[in-house]
């Protein structure tokens, strides 16, 4: 059951330290909170190894780069590899710039990444050093849904068994797999595209889930799919006539804060591929 | 009738680059995501040439000025410049340091912007190289009210005549100008001065609105400052006893995602000058 | 009456030039303009000078900091240090790292702070150069409370003494000291430990408190506490069944915009101690 995931998130409340984007950061700091982990922001190089060496897990998100943010993940990752730290990837717009590729390459190869998440325009991308990445979203023609399953679960696959990291692509049917096992999860609701945000709330929590439960990283990433998925429906079943999608960012927080194990176990729609 | 470009938004969803402040860079791309855009946020010299040349329209704001930053906007600035993509500058605070009076002086000499949105302390200070800037509101003395209407007009007229572009001059009343034909909205509410950002989220969905109707960027600025002063009475209309300037945020963003066509004809309020 | 110093902010609408970190930017902003305070943020050493010379309070928070961060706290801190421009001194996570540490430790050196505001590991950390902080919460040891409230007392008076300035030291309870004379504050509730950036949010009113009432810096800073305190009481009694701490915030800073004299003064709970 999931559930015994979340729970251990809530219990043990892991550190997660997260060098991520300006965009969307206080959306990943109040969710790790409403999930019940303990947010940390630090993005300087004189500061990332410490603040890595007292966390439980690293999250890395490339949606606003530059050259500090960059030697500083570089830090904070040589640092988490030493500790067996896990580390969670989100190579956010990889595709859409040179920069952006040459750097989540870079990492691909000298980081011991624990988990790697992104839609399958960017996981494509990372694959093969190109892909159609439109901005930040997939591409139309990247999307996994039952007709592009195969292809889909192929390339989830092979990025996993590559980079010896658990690959999370996401998209109308999420993936998850080790290279090995793989899992299709169809949690998850339209309206959580109208956002800013869910993408890097979803590696964040992976963070928390993956530190909480270090032996069980697959599993763990699975069920922090699975959970925001789900509270992307929870979410969307409070709106009101009026309400758009700022009121359905509150409302996919406030999910999260809210959501027990009972609830989890009887909605969580998974299965093994 | 002004749904036409908010149709055109919709159908085209012109990918936005924003290099933005980071006090509301948040609220910026749900807004643009509202409104049926798509935002995509990088301010490296190192990308943004890339990011610059697969937009539709940049949006350059100095809320939060640096040196990096204002090296990013220059490389993206020069790119739009070469292939015609669309630039919305928002001064923000111009005035209120010698930094940004002369940044702004140098993207107002070098860059070939199509639409400048200040209010009127702002388009003063940029006219002048000086002002009465206190922070980032509009002193009381600049406000654009019947009385001062005039005066306003015939500043923000002079400016767009001089730079070339279209000038949004926000206030009580809000001025659109290309320097020879000239607009005046009646949309908006005083709540709208109640939260950080507005001023912003108008850049970047000038920025839409400009992106998806490149032939029509006067009517497409116009377009974009009714819809975001609508938006602001609508989202007034549905606060209860105990909201206040957050909940009318929230309300603010998601009646740019409800509005529909027919609404936004009916109750847009603006007149030829 | 701690409402005349509330008055007094709505009054003369103090500019706050805030310098702080990009995770609850947004919060601080529209949190100051909910009390009817002017936020400015600027961190650009280019132009910290002018903003500072321009505002009534500056706010300096360490919680993500770097390089160019720290020098621009040091150019505005000695322009406010000079014109008299009141200091609040946030030092987040005080502790975590030897950055973090040494920076806070320069700043009490060379800056005229009036007010340091931290829980109860970051105030110890200050005090010995070191503590137990992990990452930017209180250790459960350190948690200000009945038990603990005379050994925190101490701490707090000798760091007041020490620095020369009001320590505030929150907590479940939370204390204001000026090194001679101290209140205890017991507002609050501990669901404002479930969202990012109360602690931002108290340092960001406690400066507009300060810049709006210069001669009484240890009531101003009290009024501050209780005044957070009480409006995250009245947020609480807002909650309805699904909703969590997404929905705390908004209303939270919807409970300062709506705040009234009178309610502050009969539910503001503190004693002279």
């Amino acid at each position: 059951m999931l559930s015994t995931y979340l729970h251990n998130v809530r219990k043990s409340k892991p550190l997660v330290h997260n060098i991520t984007n300006y965009v969307t950061v206080n959306d990943v700091a109040n969710t790790l909170l409403a999930l019940g982990a303990s947010p940390i922001m630090a993005d300087s190089a004189k500061e990332v190894a410490d603040i890595t060496s007292i966390s439980q897990a690293l999250n890395i998100n490339i949606g606003t780069l530059n050259q500090d943010k960059v030697h500083a993940m570089i830090q904070a990752g040589k640092k988490a590899s030493e500790l067996k730290v896990p580390i969670v990837f989100d190579p956010v717009g990889v595709g859409a710039s040179d920069y952006r590729t040459q750097t989540a390459e870079y990492f691909l190869k000298t980081l011991d990444l624990t988990v790697i998440k992104g839609n399958a325009s960017e996981i494509k991308a990372l694959a093969n050093g190109s892909g159609l990445t439109q901005g930040v979203d997939a591409s139309v023609n990247d999307q996994v849904t039952d007709a592009s399953l195969q292809v889909n679960l192929d390339l989830a696959k092979k990025s996993a068994q590559k980079t010896g990291a658990i690959v999370i692509m996401t998209g109308p049917i999420d993936l998850v797999t080790d290279g090995d096992k793989a899992f299709r999860v169809d949690n998850g609701h339209p309206m959580m595209g109208t956002i800013t945000g869910t993408g890097c709330i979803l590696s964040a929590i992976t963070a928390a889930f993956v530190g909480a439960n270090p032996n069980k990283p697959l599993e763990a990433s699975l069920a922090a799919v699975s959970l925001l998925g789900l509270c992307g429906q929870l979410a969307y079943n409070r709106l009101s006539e009026l309400d758009g999608n700022a009121t359905y960012r509150q409302y996919l927080i406030d999910a999260i804060y809210q959501i027990d194990q009972e609830t989890f176990d009887n909605q969580a729609r998974y299965k093994a591929l």
